[in-house]
């Protein structure tokens, strides 16, 4: 395929700039590393049936007992007030979540997801499933904007490092004209040999080691463990049959 | 000192995320390496008394007329129509613009420098005057914004480049709390050995060189050639005389 018959790949690194980007020509990966889309994934590899993203933590209580689901979710790093679970992807074993429907609430991935609504398709990124997000990126031959979550609009490295991860390992198959593509795949390229390393300058790694959530933290950076992939269906993320 | 007491050195990676620093209480460097603020930076060295920043065009002929100055300015990268002059460097030697004053309006850094206008001061920064920028922030002592003038809001590699080159130089004299710091800090010392050659797959380099402007690049990726402080005073950049 010549490069300019292939699909765009690009990386937009905060919410606050998704206006620049064609959300609704392209399938849109929502990237929170620490930790919303790692605990999704691990969910639904688990055997969650499926997981409802909302915006704020009184809708989720709504939800949640309409449905009697889980109610899950964290601000600033914490189980938000009024919830029963958080957002570590330790709470959600097999014998805990089989079967059950969890209503999440986050401080930005599920914002960013909210503010995607009108891309051609949304899944979910971070590094337990970082190659199952390649390979169905690869499959489906449609552009693609790798969202990072970010801190409250603010560019954070954790995001911008799995968005570089996916950079390098699908490029060949896209078009890459976008700076902030190539300065996330440098970023993961120097970071890889030890991510977990790499990112103890970071703000939000310092604040989760802090809360003692270093096992959550070392986690969330490694490759493959929950390979399954999100898809946003009817507002529902769910387990992709491919 | 400790390093609580130290002042804040932050990036800030396109003008669209400055809404989210506070620019009151900090220095603003403003950064458009290709081409606004080398191109600044050089005609100051080179003896211009002053360059007035517009916003538009049409602003830019009518003070030009008004005050027999140089109207000079582009759009997407060429000279603006209507105007005498554009954003090259090399259109500024001593021989044209000593004495002389400037009117100058961009596509990117302008704007930029335009939405910091309530920052306790106003610099600006590119490679041509690196040690000048790093000199300057060190001695004052304050909260330093290293912004990025960006492409249309998209993030650019060159504004990164450079602030990741202020970043490693004087990291020391400030905390850095700051991810976007950290991912230009790397972007740079990867880069660094060839600034010219890690630029390649980048945007707006690709665009510079198809318009033939390769010395251009090659002038604005390399420092202290310009070795001068561009400060803003009454919406007016004069050399600062330390």
């Amino acid at each position: 395929m010549s490069e300019s018959n292939k699909p765009r790949l690009e990386v937009c690194m905060s919410p606050a700039l998704l206006h620049l980007y064609d959300v609704k020509d392209s399938i849109v990966v929502i990237i929170d590393v620490l930790r919303a889309t790692s605990t999704i994934c691990t969910a639904l590899y688990n055997g969650a049936a499926r997981i409802i993203p909302v915006a704020d933590v009184a809708e989720c209580v709504r939800i949640g007992q309409a449905l009697g689901a889980i109610t899950a979710g964290e601000r600033d790093g914490k189980i938000a007030e009024g919830l029963q679970y958080g957002n570590s992807p330790f709470e959600y074993p097999r014998s805990f979540v089989e079967g059950k429907t969890v209503v999440l609430t986050t401080t930005n991935g599920t914002k960013l997801l909210h503010m995607a609504k009108d891309a051609r398709q949304i899944i979910t990124g971070s590094f337990p499933n970082l190659s199952a997000v390649c390979d169905y990126l690869v499959s489906r031959q449609q552009h693609v904007i790798l969202g990072c979550a970010a801190w409250k609009d603010r560019v954070n490295m954790e995001d911008t490092l799995f968005a570089g991860a996916v950079v390098s390992r699908i490029r060949d198959h896209f078009q890459v004209n976008c700076d902030s593509a190539l300065l996330a795949e440098q970023a993961y390229l120097s970071g890889k040999h030890d991510l977990f390393e790499f990112m103890r300058g970071a703000t939000h790694f310092k604040r989760l080691i802090g809360f003692g959530l270093e096992k959550d933290v070392r986690y969330c950076l490694t490759p493959d463990s929950a390979p399954v992939l999100p898809l946003l269906v009817n507002n529902e993320l769910i387990a992709f049959q491919g």
